[in-house]
């Protein structure tokens, strides 16, 4: 079986795979997980996020410095990721969230590097069209993520999240959005390892599908039935997109009872799931 | 050949080896990196850390919420992982910096789950030695860690780090310490992630060795020769002591020019080294 790639989705890193690669590699599945462009290792944070005091109005304010990252960028370094651990040979990738966009725009380049595409919970933008313009969609209208951004996108360059911030709301927000079915402890722990920026080069670009490029990659989707963060009106969105461009590859569609985040919730049966995707 | 495991010392999290991990994989060696007991997606992270207004006193006076994390509880943890991801079979542990008493406890109480201990620039102390007991030594006198450390140990229950604080000395004290050979970019990601308490316990704690625990393991030290957090003075202490316990079983010992993180500074020259280990 080829190995699994495991992306992350915004401000998160590939540290929130740690539950589950060792259910995968038990079963003697290889599982990698990387950081995308902009987080993790390849992190920037902005100032206000460690200087002292804390200043509300910078966090608004300032340009993010992830915010020259592109959709491109994000995915030049995921194919040198795919390339590196698969030796060029085609590995099954899944991408969380917004890796989705970055997913799309990979496999629609290299095709011949994807085993598999696999989109856990994930935007699956149709051609041409941002991940951006899917959240302006009715089916995302009750999204919880929404509220909790802060500063202008358009002027900070990011989708920037106040994880310096001690308001007690807020923080609860957070939880409510990303984590509401995650024991609150393992839930606080992910908190702390959050990245403020979101570049939102990789929500607003697009890429061009064609029938020989992502349209020939098989693909899975992961529907999350709890999701506050994407809601399941807004992936069921996503498969009838694509199962209507190429309904000749549809949708393997997989639900799990599950927030934005079984790979904190439910790592075992996250699991059950991906090692016998081919 | 067996899965490694790949153990972070204090403050990091299973993190620090997504570099490393590609390498090894390419090469056809599964890898997998774990948190540590009260680390990473395990981490709790003391008040003063995310309150506002920043307060110094309280860096040096509150009781860490991971206090009562002990040698056993780390041991019990890491042996759990070995489990599940080797499914019962010796798995390559390779232990960083202060998991060096934890993968020592661990193949003490369960050589059978260790194929191979591998110490990278790592605590490995003697017979119901201390960790804590060799940074007391001269050969550990001019480390650069301790300067940094807040607060009493005995009180707080951690060696304390305060990522917190915005003082640009004590931030390049932080880099000069852990990070003295990493790209700057890397390193602030790297600290940005980092937790603030690596329970004392785990320093503290002693194991009595004996020839059939782990004295029966194969073991390999990784020596870094530019290592300004565990001096390469005290990394030859500890294969002396070995050594002089155990000399029909002698530790392997390879050595990197490097700082205390080649994970973050050479992850491909250290992927060089770990692929081969039994």
């Amino acid at each position: 079986m080829s190995t699994l790639v495991l992306v992350h989705g915004f401000w998160h890193g590939a540290w929130c795979w740690s539950e589950v690669i060792p259910h995968v590699v038990a079963r003697g599945r290889p599982a990698v997980a990387v950081d995308m462009a902009g987080h993790g290792l390849y992190a920037r944070r902005p100032r206000w996020f460690t200087e002292q005091p804390y200043d509300p109005e910078a966090v608004g304010a300032e340009v993010s410095p992830v915010a020259d990252v592109t959709l491109d960028d994000a995915a030049g370094l995921l194919t040198a990721q795919l390339r590196r651990i698969g030796g060029g040979e085609p590995v099954t990738v899944v991408a969380h969230s917004a890796a989705g966009p970055v997913l799309t725009r990979t496999a629609q380049q290299t095709p011949e590097l994807v085993a598999h595409a696999v989109y856990l919970t994930a935007y699956m933008p149709a051609s041409g069209v941002s991940a951006a313009a899917y959240t302006r969609l009715p089916e995302a209208a009750d999204d919880r993520v929404a509220p909790l951004l802060r500063g202008d996108p358009a002027r900070t360059g990011a989708l920037r999240l106040d994880f310096a911030t001690d308001d007690p709301a807020y923080r609860q927000g957070l939880r409510a959005a990303f984590y509401g079915d995650v024991d609150p402890d393992l839930a606080d722990a992910a908190t702390g390892l959050l990245t403020p920026d979101g570049p939102i080069g990789i929500m607003a670009g697009t890429t061009a599908l064609t029938r020989d490029g992502w349209g020939s990659v098989p693909r899975s989707y992961i529907v999350c039935t709890r999701d506050m963060a994407i809601r399941p009106g807004l992936q069921a969105r996503f498969v009838a997109d694509a199962d209507a461009a190429y309904p000749d590859n549809p949708t393997s569609v997989v639900t799990l009872d599950a927030s934005h985040s079984p790979f904190l919730s439910k790592p075992g049966a996250l699991a059950d799931i991906l090692v016998p995707l081919g």
